[in-house]
């Protein structure tokens, strides 16, 4: 794979200087036109140790117009990267809109070395390459320009590069593994080789670079990047192109017909209720049960991610609270999901929910979530159809990340019947502190109903997986939605504190 | 002190239904003036252990539009926490303009807990208090409502509650001080009426709840919040007015008189030039010098703060990229600062910078800074004169926080001619790969260039600190100015290291 890299092409400082002015123009221009479409761009600079990554991230700063170049470096998590899901720490870096994040390493090198040191096995390194694989795709598809540099050395100037380091007693070995891993060259050619078979791919692929001579890497980096970030920007106009195109038979064509639906929600049976004398008992039994339980939850690192979706008054608040006042105010947050920032409109869906994913032991309830996506944004055509159908297996993906690693996912949708719903709308209306609870926009949505069902049905269908099962609670009746929230809940500690137990 | 909040006051069930309806309206209402004038609200939840902390929380969030409230609980902090300034933890948590933030326990809890197990002395615990207070100042200044709540019990009712809690199994105390001081009835108020009266305010009073009885407890704390949120709407009205009235007087006087003005820069010899055979050599030398004692003070945990200011094209990038060039790319980043998010903006001014603070051992350059408050935003008139002649002791206060902690601040302004000036923006429309560096507005501050020297002026004559004192450098010639940075930032190092040697 390496062979063409190590071929000790060099360009002498007169070639150089020849060629480099008009490449610096036109690594300038493709920015500007990024920055002008608003493509974030994203560039990993990987490779062996001594061949000049920190010369590179250097330089790229230099060529570029570096007020919208930011530079991060992914070395020793902290705690709080430690005690989330592996890609939070990334997610929290990544460019927004018309940027370019420069990733020194990038996610690639922890598992390089931990491959190389033997700390994980081949099994283990693949199903890692996957996921960075995945994660790279839907960064992609989100259109993100993806540029992963390889900057490689033969093994001779390897050796003396290492050996140059090793002996100035300036330098730091930063990780644990750096020492090791610094030295050892087969170890880390092979693990690279391996990584870069994995996750070459059309939307991200890899560029080799022969990193022996500074002038002909700087010229070889500079060539790769253009290149990225005209990929990039071919992407974007060809999907601009494209939906522009469907934009226009869309408005030819008669309107899709509205057929029949049986509906997943049609089967809900909206007429279970709850004795009022039982309710306060039983709210209070699971309340206290709750509490318990995620204490001990907590104390064994198991985090809790809720998110409540549902019908306009279909009660959620007052089911979130009841979970509120059970639970320690100490290691629960509400997320009310409303409108996006500017920061976060700049970047990929997702990113908005990644913030505020919990620490290991701590519960994060959404009041809406993610799937607004594939609800108000579809039925609201404010995403176009080839985004939002690609957000099922985003958000599939997403998901698992949030429960392979401790960490329960309860996911509620509040069904409740269009008279229902049209009762409660008028009683905010008379209730001083509910009429702000109603607004235009509620009335128009509820004319939707059908649009909206429809949505939440191929929602259901696509999304509910075995690790995350929508749990869909009729909410007719208030006291009995939150009890049976409150009982999916309890449940569902108890399971994961007896999985954790077997551990 | 407390008196007053220990006679045990409540109301039956049916006094509270009564009452509480209208007070919830007016809750609630105040709430929307707030959304609607944009005021944040900062809600300080502090008390005695047992004394209903949590169901405060949980109630704020039920009578309040919870859309807009969001909780945060301070707790140990993190590692990325515990190596920045201690403010950084709640700065991060600041609520953005029109939302309400709840903060239990805010910043008071552990310092009280300190001085309750006498982990701290009375100096030290003053000190801390005078340190919140300067806080919660500058953020009123900025336009933030703040209400601070002091749950009481008298110590009957507290030894109950707490026993009821040392009897739950499954409640668990989270922080090692919690469980002393949680029975520790004397200490704990002593140190809170310590606080209390360090600590009340104006701007950021204290309300002191009698919290024995839920009902009372409940409405007590509306009417604290209530009036809070009021106090905030009236003083936001009441600049409004002013600003107004201001901007009016302006509009009719004749423009102040333009004094001749001896400034400070024109004292500053430009004249200072460079041997370029000696430039490679010395630049080699005080980067490799750099380079290795900025792996020390890693080591040691000492970070710094860099920042750039000075003329359009004095070559702040150029001076930045030969500091990037030496120190290690894993623990440097740069920061560019241009136009505020909307993010930035819904937060108090300096919050946009603190979200880059280093942590201990890293470096951070900002390339322009807070230092744009006194400079661009005076000039132009982008903010009212009280804010910007209010940001010279808000920064100073900054700036103290950032060096009372192992943190080395540098702060540089770039100094060049008229004359320079204009060879290098002609220069620059010359060079294809720079023309994107000067644009209209570059020469329309150019024409503004004595009042940006009385604006650099003023803010030399006030923030140029025993701490943080300005490096002003002269900068016509390029090479004599990157050396005489790198020789300030060279001799900063090894002073933070010589200091640090001697604790």
């Amino acid at each position: 794979m390496f062979e063409s890299a190590a071929l000790g092409r060099k360009y002498s400082d007169k070639e150089f200087e020849q060629k480099a002015p008009a490449l610096r123009l036109r690594l300038f221009n493709a920015q500007r036109q990024c920055l002008k479409r608003r493509i974030p761009i994203l560039i990993i600079v990987a490779g062996l140790e001594g061949s000049g990554r920190g010369a590179i991230v250097n330089m790229l700063s230099e060529w570029m117009d570096s007020k919208h170049v930011r530079n991060h470096i992914f070395w020793l998590p902290t705690d709080e990267e430690r005690t989330r899901p592996r890609p939070w720490r990334f997610w929290r870096c990544l460019p927004p809109a018309g940027e370019i994040g420069v990733f020194y390493d990038g996610w690639y090198s922890e598992d390089l070395r931990r491959l190389c040191c033997k700390k994980i096995n081949d099994a283990e390194f693949s199903k890692c390459m996957h996921q960075w694989c995945a994660l790279e795709s839907g960064l992609a598809d989100a259109g993100m320009g993806i540029v992963k540099l390889w900057l490689h050395l033969d093994k001779k100037t390897h050796a003396a590069n290492v050996n140059k380091r090793l002996n100035n007693k300036a330098l730091l070995h930063f990780s644990p593994y750096d020492k090791k891993t610094a030295a050892d060259y087969e170890g880390m050619v092979n693990a690279a080789s391996r990584a870069i078979t994995l996750t070459d791919r059309d939307n991200a692929p890899w560029s080799i670079i022969d990193a022996a001579d500074p002038n002909f890497r700087v010229l070889s980096v500079a060539n790769a990047v253009i290149a990225g970030m005209e990929r990039a920007i071919a992407a974007r106009d060809a999907r601009e192109a494209r939906l522009q195109q469907l934009a226009t038979l869309e408005t030819d064509s008669a309107p899709a017909e509205k057929e029949t639906l049986i509906s997943t929600l049609d089967a809900i049976d909206l007429s279970v209720s709850q004795q009022p004398e039982h309710y306060k008992k039983e709210l209070k039994n699971l309340q206290e049960s709750i509490r318990t339980l995620s204490y001990r939850t907590y104390q064994r690192g198991i985090s809790c991610t809720l998110l409540f979706e549902g019908w306009d008054a279909a009660g959620k608040g007052g089911a979130i609270r009841r979970i509120t006042s059970a639970v320690d105010a100490r290691i629960t947050r509400v997320i009310p999901i409303s409108a996006p920032s500017d920061e976060e409109l700049a970047h990929p869906y997702l990113w908005r929910f990644w913030r505020h994913i919990p620490r290991s032991g701590f519960v994060t309830i959404y009041d809406r979530s993610w799937y607004g996506r594939v609800l108000v944004e579809r039925v609201e055509k404010l995403t176009p159809r080839e985004d939002w159908s690609r957000a099922y297996a985003e958000i599939n993906q997403f998901e698992n990340q949030l429960t392979s690693r401790n960490n329960v996912l309860l996911k509620f949708w509040l069904h409740i019947s269009p008279e229902e719903q049209l009762r409660r709308f008028k009683e905010r209306e008379n209730t001083p502190w509910k009429q702000y609870k109603i607004t235009d926009e509620d009335w128009r949505n509820r004319e939707k109903w059908s649009d909206y069902a429809r949505a939440a049905d191929e929602m259901f269908l696509r999304t509910s997986t075995v690790n995350a099962p929508w749990h869909i609670i009729p909410a007719e009746n208030k006291k009995y939605a939150r009890l049976a929230v409150l009982r999916a809940y309890e449940a569902a500690l108890r399971a994961a504190l007896k999985k954790k137990g077997k551990e």
